[in-house]
């Protein structure tokens, strides 16, 4: 059998580990193993790499421990406004919205963008309402707000009043979500979903719907989806940049996604990872933050995922 | 003196001659040259190549013969949403709006995003709550329509509803608008703005205001604005891969330029256009329709411009 491979990845960060309960930590892994496992039946049984993706970050957005659907984080005016993106490296076809406010899944809107529009980008109101033209479930903006991310704006609002606001509040501006994979037919695909960062500008919008900045794929190189500081990722157009360092400047997958994560952006002082996987199935997730949720099976069946440095490890039945 | 440059272009198109009168070209003409001597009047006298790429790109926006600005096209409900972006080569700084109705110079929204706030990108009502908070003119959307797009949109429908939609709707879909130069210090800046393509779905966004897509500046390398179909410039990220095959493959300028115009979209059968200079102050300005109303003055003072394939040129006064 071709190699196959899924990796994911639930945002980086300071990542304090007093910040959640032990049990909210549980939770946190479990979602990233039924993501991973959802993602690995479904390339296991010859599905396709867009699929994949697409099942993993949808588990990621229900799970209220991501910032990305239901759990996402709040803008300025307390409400939520969503973004997603997915890529075919097939084709190349792509579909993203951003600023949505009331579908239930965004990266399955993005992806009914790319299959069912003329357009790769559809921004706002009316990207709702294609969403839910194609049928997909709609939800009350609401549906989305968790009693965390309340009561991480209360505190960022009133830090910011004291002018207290430091680094501190690092752990509160990621998590995005995202999803990479590799299928038995050689296709790769990758899929990033975000709720921004919390207490952010009310239009605001960072990496995770930009096509070749939080998320790119193109066969015979690698996927990739980012998350961090969306601004400095736009602006070094991260995604397609690992793709460029492996295309024209023959750099393998590990090597270019160190560069990105621990050279590039290094001068900026800011939070930033990626998972990205490449042709062969092999994946990185480089990050330069105290902890990033993530995990990944490879060819050889072995499902990894951790918040922190330490990784667990799980042989899958074959 | 160091090299000074400015490239511009208006988009590009079947661009029928017999679609507009023969004022109309005199008077696209003269726009251009207007265009070209605002910028170039800011770098002779040592000014910023931000300035000139924004000088540059509001005389089009102004324009009525430019699809951005005064002149834009209309969505399918006959309205005006507007993208635009800039790009400092020097830090890498960006700035751009999306989906924008009520800022009368989209390019200054996109520079103000840039240097006052935090963000790259804001897209929709919030964008033109920014632009009016910093001080910018305020119009209503109504003054982006000229009788020009109301009868293109006219007949766009009419065709449409017949069924005898047809590839001679390809003048009606372009004339992005956007800017490249080089100035004194060495700087390199570039700027795109748009009103997308007429009788566009509402939220449709293209690769105008996506930083790396429609619009890219590095120092050392280039600076470039895209035109076309923006979803194909969007999967390749054309104007980061611009900068990507100097950078990394040690392309010229115009071999990558081309390379792009040509080779990378020919299989997609779509209009597509740029302008790029390099650190040097070379332009290239590849098309692969019948015309790109476009124009530039290089480090020798010679300025050029036209909008099909033959080319006016005057000798400025130095």
């Amino acid at each position: 059998m071709n190699p196959i491979a899924i990796g994911i990845h639930g945002g980086c960060g300071t990542l304090a580990r007093d910040l959640q309960s032990t049990q909210d930590w549980a939770e946190t892994e479990a979602a990233l193993e039924a993501s991973l496992r959802a993602a690995w039946t479904i390339l296991k049984a010859g599905g396709s790499a867009l699929d994949a993706v697409e099942a993993a970050v949808v588990v990621m957005e229900d799970s209220p421990h991501f910032n990305a659907g239901h759990g996402a984080a709040l803008t300025e005016n307390a409400e939520h406004e969503l973004d997603a993106s997915i890529m075919d490296g097939a084709t190349l076809g792509a579909g993203a919205i951003c600023a949505v406010r009331r579908i239930r899944n965004p990266i399955k809107a993005a992806r009914a963008v790319m299959e069912n529009s003329d357009c790769v980008l559809i921004v706002g109101d009316p990207a709702d309402a294609f969403a839910r033209r194609q049928g997909l479930a709609m939800v009350e903006n609401g549906y989305f707000t968790t009693a965390r991310r309340q009561q991480a704006l209360a505190s960022l609002k009133a830090r910011k009043e004291r002018g207290t606001l430091a680094a501190a509040s690092e752990a509160e501006r990621h998590g995005t979500v995202g999803a990479v994979a590799l299928d038995a037919k050689g296709n790769l695909a990758a899929a990033t979903s975000t709720g921004g960062f919390n207490n952010k500008p009310a239009g605001r919008v960072g990496d995770s719907p930009i096509i070749g900045a939080g998320t790119y794929a193109r066969n015979g190189a690698c996927a990739v989806s980012c998350t961090g500081q969306g601004e400095i990722f736009i602006r070094h157009a991260v995604a397609h940049d690992l793709w460029a360092r492996m295309h024209y400047a023959a750099e393998t997958l590990h090597r270019a996604s160190d560069a990105l994560i621990h050279d590039v952006m290094k001068p900026y002082k800011i939070g930033a990872g990626l998972v990205a996987v490449d042709a062969k199935g092999r994946i990185a997730a480089p990050y330069n933050t105290l902890g990033m949720a993530r995990g990944w099976i490879g060819p050889d069946g072995v499902l990894h995922l951790g918040t922190h440095e330490e990784m667990k490890s799980l042989v899958l039945a074959s």
